[in-house]
């Protein structure tokens, strides 16, 4: 058995600030709250847990205190909401979330169409949302496309988190059907990275570990484009999710990590391998 | 057997335009010449050549007279030139290239990076080009990248004709490799309306007959599409090269025209297969 980790591992550069604020935030206060998990890993969840953030559902579930703004952002009527209540805001959303939110804003100002290509109930398409009024949303291309073809002066923007194959699939297709037409392309850079070694690792292996929350996008994507390079792909929230049978033994495997999955879990899946087969041999790329 | 024709059939407008200013033009005057044949259709060339539009290879073969640009239009320098020379110049270039000529100066006097989608060799994509300094023309992914990573403020044009397949796969990828583009899809609708009426006939037929001439762009990516849904194509200038043996007399034939094909022809093909074939009906959508 050969194992080898993707180029791109640990904390992406807004979880990381996300992840820091929160820690500042929990060791100065008690009463700080988040609307949702603050980041889509579970190990990370019930560590801030322990310290004092607390997942609430909605606004209405805060009794006062802060609403910590998780890395996704939020749709600006949710903070003014928050604001009018009382509430201190903390804004820990990603910086390049806000850059889309703003940019996203400004287009819809403009008289501009906005469609945003992400999945309709990932919060942080909803945050973006919120300040486009009229977008469009679209993760599929759709079965009716009258929305589309009535959508004048159209401006393209993505989740951050976006696959690449879908993102130049769609854009495409929308481009197909208009004259004029903006198109942003808002994919972090991070998860761009994180996408190609994962697809040049796959494209080598036999068996891709992928290890993140099974709601996190981004590690839901990095899955699904190791399938696509053909080879088999287990999602794993931790180590111990790690099953023998997966393995025979002698096949080459490769470990990718979601943005939100910290470092240490892939190093971990690496030991558990080589107990279990003592002829494995890690490979560094 | 049965035979039927795609929905869009005969001249397209800017062919219809440029063929009638050439019929007045040469029904003036003997000293017409055209740089190039004036449509990629040998039996229209043919018919004006006896009229007295002369085709001519570059300027200097143009001892006097007028300079008539054909619907593919002219470089600006071109044109210059043959004023300068004391030509009279005719413009029959199709107004949908007109207007992408003045978009891609406009887009590059901005000092965007203009990408031109079509082939380099034809002439349209030459005259538009010749308005957009510093523009790069694609027709493939190309397999060095270096360009386009270091194009900046990137704006899309295609060629009129250009497969409408094409267009959506070069478009996702250029954007993908960008945060900010703009895209015009030039594609005139004649060639849209053409091609996706040819898709959706070669989808229930077995054999496609496309008529055009053998370098108009325009025909030739009818027949791919044909090609694409599972027919088989052929291609054929006029209805003396339809071969008998490429049919087996009960499959289902469906016949396409390029923009630059009198209407005529496809009844000929259908008359032709009808004499072949009596017991061959013809379908109409």
């Amino acid at each position: 058995m050969q194992i080898q980790k993707a180029r791109t591992q640990g904390f992406c550069f807004g979880v990381e600030l996300t992840y820091k604020k929160a820690l500042s935030e929990t060791s100065e206060r008690d009463d700080v709250y988040t609307m949702g998990n603050i980041v889509h890993n579970p190990l990370i969840v019930k560590e801030l847990d322990e310290k004092g953030l607390h997942n609430v559902e909605a606004l209405d579930d805060i009794p006062q205190g802060t609403l910590f703004v998780r890395a996704h952002g939020l749709p600006p009527q949710t903070i003014e909401d928050a604001q009018s209540k009382g509430l201190r805001v903390v804004d820990a959303t990603c910086p390049m979330v806000t850059r889309t939110q703003r940019l996203a804003k400004k287009l819809a100002e403009e008289g501009r169409t906005v469609i945003i290509l992400g999945d309709p109930n990932h919060p942080e398409v909803r945050g973006i949302a919120g300040h486009a009024p009229g977008c469009i949303v679209m993760n599929e291309w759709p079965s009716d496309e009258t929305e589309i073809r009535r959508a004048r002066r159209i401006a393209i923007v993505s989740q951050s988190t976006l696959n690449g194959d879908k993102f130049r699939e769609l854009v495409g297709k929308i481009a197909a059907m208009n004259y004029e037409l903006r198109v942003y392309n808002t994919i972090c850079s991070d998860t761009q990275g994180r996408q190609k070694s994962a697809r040049e690792l796959a494209g080598e292996v036999d068996t891709m570990i992928v290890i993140g929350g099974s709601r996190s996008a981004n590690t839901r994507h990095l899955a699904e484009i190791s399938e696509a390079e053909g080879a088999t792909a287990h999602l794993i929230e931790n180590p111990t999710d790690l099953k023998r049978e997966w393995f025979t033994g002698d096949e080459r495997v490769g470990i990718a990590t979601g943005a939100s999955t910290p470092g240490f879990l892939a190093d971990e899946v690496v030991d558990l391998l080589m107990d279990w087969f003592p002829q494995a041999e890690a490979v560094w790329a």
